[in-house]
């Protein structure tokens, strides 16, 4: 097997496929990055945490077909340092060798054999969603998944295609974020993506620098595979019935606050500097006539914010984790947002002021009094 | 006490003096900043890890005399977090409070009598350097002293005064960095000042912004004061005789290579990728004729590297650390370096091609066969 690349076409395809190679794996050959070249002159290159399997594709005019692993680590840490020049690649006798300029590096190979293969030729179901839709609504709602590997489908992000609506939902027992977008297509169909992985088909998309605006999703049973442009990413979906959201989001509110985005979050971030030691992260939120009073005390001192706010409703004194009220407002592109709320014991909604493609739904911290 | 300043005012004091904060210490006081407002409108902060003391000062027009310690790293993000605009801060009953636009904080404030004070009005010698040349040699040694901290003298940099000449240097028994410059000066004097803080003092100065060229040094029996502008950074001094350096450099030698300096620092990266996992970071250096080769080897692979140089004298095979071998390329700025060997047992010296303010030398890796 041999082939030679630009340094630049190789070191791309690397840093894509890297993102599937794990140290903590206790799979020698995982560690590994699989280099295919095929008949007819295309270079393969994969790699696998057994979760996700990434492959990208470019083509090579000089070259013999075969297949090889070598350490991704090690190849990375070369082809990254080696000048932006040719480079010339062949596998003999289970060694790699890495010619460039006055450069020259032996490498050993594994076997093929033993690298688990991501066959993407069968599935039952093929969606396509926009580009930057798909981006936008993952980075609305990934934040919001359970962390606690423990939690089963929660840890996922459900994506529901039901009467031409494409819904994004993540949810971790304290918040959860809704992202929605009108779609062409006739499927009604729920998956759910463990939110670690669907955090890397994000970096994926925006790493690949692919210009079509159409990403594939080929879905069999217990996978889906999305293809952007020569990058397939093979993800593994989580199986059960994820939680009834809908029934989750209030149906009405009775106090709604509109205010500047950025100011909120400089004083949520500035309060919650005297409320990290405390229990809960707990920020003190005060709704009064036109002032959103955010307090915070621990053992250190105490703080005090001013908002102005725009209102309908009565005053409310509640309480909340400072992160989890803090993390929407980063993903909501609008200078002014509005949260609703009902009683202190209540969850409130952030989300921009029109329209409901983005809902964020925060459950209080119980206030000693309230 | 009260005064108010501008938040850029502030901020940049306290990144100065914060540097001086530890967390690790186990007394509370250290964790501290002190803030005192003089009698004529002088705001003075300090911090000291009592190795390092630093202060800094700038004026204020709206002011009550006194001074309070506050809890650096709170009060540091306050700041860092406040707007743009004027900070109102007042000491008051032992709590610090803190106004500015929209946001108020009231934090626990400690009384200033247990903070170590710095006093540096007696000094018995006081030493003038050049802010950029003391920069440059900082940089160029510093890095080759001793990181173990049981070494003693050579965990710290030598200040030699001597007949109209200053030199910096540092070593840790595998190599040694000596940097020179002629100064004005009568005084003939060796300090001894530790790596660790003299790299913090290097920092103040990029970061300090002082307009003055000139950098005083205040010197006492065991401690020195670096004057930077408005900044004033005590150092204590490591007592006790420095090695007699000036013997360990070679006096003649027999090969001399000349190279472009990138070239070489790219190849000794690359080669390095495969002497890491190997012992001593070993690489083997082939001096041949036009030729300087180097390769690498580990259970993973192998590399070889070729550099064109011209030369004087023999071939030589030699073996080094690739990071002791590298280090100092970086801190040379011209683009052609000057490679001295005699045998393959003995120092190497690598060096500008030009003048003797820089010089390095490298004890070689015993190979087999050699």
């Amino acid at each position: 097997m041999k082939f030679a690349c630009a340094q630049s076409t190789l070191l791309k395809a690397l840093n894509i496929v890297s993102k599937a190679v794990t140290s903590r794996t206790t799979i020698p050959i995982l560690k590994g990055i699989l280099i295919r070249v095929t008949e007819d002159g295309s270079v393969i290159m994969s790699a696998s945490d057994l979760d996700i399997s990434i492959e990208d594709k470019f083509e090579t005019v000089e070259y013999e077909p075969g297949e090889v692993v070598v350490q991704a680590k090690l190849f990375g840490d070369i082809v990254r340092k080696l000048p932006t020049d040719i480079i010339y690649m062949e596998e003999k006798d289970g060694n790699f060798n890495i010619k460039c300029s006055s450069s020259e590096f032996n490498i050993v190979g594994s076997s093929a054999d033993e690298f688990p293969s991501m066959n993407v030729d069968e599935y039952d179901e093929k969606l396509s969603f926009d580009r930057d839709i798909l981006k936008d609504m993952i980075r609305k709602t990934v934040f919001a998944a359970s962390s606690d590997e423990s939690r089963g489908v929660i840890t996922g992000v459900l994506f529901e295609l039901k009467n031409g609506n494409f819904n994004m939902v993540a949810l971790d027992g304290f918040r959860m974020a809704v992202a929605r977008e009108a779609i062409k297509s006739e499927y009604d169909q729920n998956i759910i993506i463990p939110a670690r992985t669907l955090l890397e088909v994000s970096k994926i998309i925006n790493e690949s620098g692919v210009e079509k605006n159409t990403i594939d999703v080929l879905l069999s049973d217990k996978r889906a595979v999305f293809i952007i442009g020569e990058i397939k990413v093979a993800v593994r979906l989580l199986s059960g019935d994820y939680i009834d959201y809908e029934n989750i989001l209030p149906k009405e509110s009775q106090i709604r606050v509109t205010l500047n985005r950025t100011d909120l979050i400089d004083a949520v971030e500035r309060a919650s500097l005297l409320s990290r030691a405390g229990k809960n992260n707990l920020i003190r939120v005060n709704i009064l006539d036109n002032i959103l009073e955010i307090t915070s005390e621990s053992e250190e001192g105490k703080g005090r914010e001013e908002v102005m706010i725009s209102k309908d409703g009565k005053d409310l004194a509640i309480g909340f984790n400072s992160k989890y009220f803090e993390d929407p407002l980063k993903y909501i592109e609008d200078e002014t947002v509005t949260l609703l709320f009902n009683t202190p014991i209540s969850p409130c909604i952030i989300k921009p002021v029109e329209g409901n493609s983005f809902e964020y739904l925060v459950l209080p911290v119980r206030l000693l009094g309230n």
